[in-house]
């Protein structure tokens, strides 16, 4: 059979958050992609014993949060801003101060995706660390799936479209069960190509460079391993909590 | 030298029309790409004889121009309206009624995406076709490149984005000249997965299905033939003429 037709459950790939309104299916479950770092940073949170994360997109309700007493990450551009907890590297989350707690997170884009998608039937949250775990529970609900990228500021990226592929990769594994777009094929082509030696396909991509000038090459080879926790978050009432 | 950082041209290719706004600049070229089939189209109908071409968004210009005694091609999902010359199939503009005649053509995607990008300093069309032609005068401009990919109704498209990656693949040649952003990497790494068999390698894409229901599979062996002219077409006030 065919993969690009015949199947039951439609399997898309939207590559920004942007476009999330061209892809917006009320039936599928959303997975949230920003693999440096914030959705990686997420995964590592409540796999370091996080409670729940409460996501917002504007800084403004970061700052709110943060003065009512809240444990709070800001990111924007790569860089943690002053005045908060933590950024939007993994490294940040594995501590005891998180241990049971409530973590408000801002992010220049996961956080967007987050909240472009929020009326989605269900919203998980996706990076590598939780590849296998997630893949295994899509397949189980039976639903068509929506892997939207975060991109950077509305631009397609690399590391994102990857991420998906491999995500698309593992469900295709049941041909007849998923029928996928053009965007999903591509990005297979992607995960395909690239996932010998991730660090070496991501080397010319824009966002791994920001990050190697701002010396966060250890993030980078931390997002990019798979299957270290089998915590899925999923957002519930507007905050991300573990499955 | 890494092709990802320091050249001295931006390249880079938006996927959608509706993220043209994020990819905008005003100093870039912008090659329109619509392989199935509105680019191949306009490429032949040069080829062909044809004058000038006027690209029109909206039905109701068409009409208006058809109205006024112009020849003119109309499309939407694939098929050729009624009360039409021409649909959006190259062997439609093969015969002698165009020569050296202005044409007005409207289609699902590829005039969408003329209509967006009409304000940038230059608006060329790419295809199959007229690869080579392009991009040696691509390179030659100095300029940086915006490859704008019509898509379908918005959504990412795999033989456009594939087109894109030839582009990229040939431009790529000067390492040392152009700065590809992530899209382009992509595109170009979709090229090198594809092209050495773009029939297979579009097998499972939604749009050849889609015209290969319609009995168009000649139409997209034709779209998918390299170097059949050294036609560029140009969008000089608001028509597409002969460079």
């Amino acid at each position: 059979m065919s993969e690009g037709s015949t199947g039951n459950q439609k399997l898309e790939v939207c590559f920004t958050p942007g476009s999330y309104h061209v892809y917006k299916n009320d039936d599928a479950i959303v997975v949230i992609i920003d693999i440096l770092r914030a959705t990686s940073a997420i995964c590592a949170a409540f796999e370091y014993g996080a409670e729940k994360i409460i996501p917002v997109a504007k800084l403004e309700e970061a700052k709110e949060y943060k003065a009512k007493g809240f444990l709070v990450g800001a990111e924007r551009n790569g860089v943690q801003l002053e005045g908060f907890d933590f950024g939007n590297s993994p490294y940040h989350y594995m501590n005891d101060r998180i241990k049971g707690k409530t973590i408000v997170l801002t992010t220049t884009n996961g956080t967007q995706a987050i909240d472009v998608s929020r009326d989605a039937y269900k919203v998980v949250i996706g990076s590598f660390l939780n590849i296998t775990a997630l893949c295994d529970w899509l397949f189980s609900q039976n639903r068509p799936v929506l892997l939207l990228c975060s991109g950077w500021k509305d631009r397609f990226n690399i590391e994102d479209a990857m991420y998906a592929g491999a995500v698309v990769n593992k469900l295709s594994e049941h041909k007849d069960f998923y029928d996928m777009g053009d965007s999903a094929l591509a990005a297979k082509y992607l995960f395909q190509t690239g996932f010998k030696n991730p660090v070496r396909f991501l080397h010319n991509s824009s966002h791994k460079e920001r990050l190697a000038k701002l010396g966060l090459k250890d993030d980078v080879k931390y997002c990019l391993q798979v299957d270290k926790t089998s915590v899925i978050p999923i957002l519930k009432d507007g905050a991300l909590v573990k499955m």
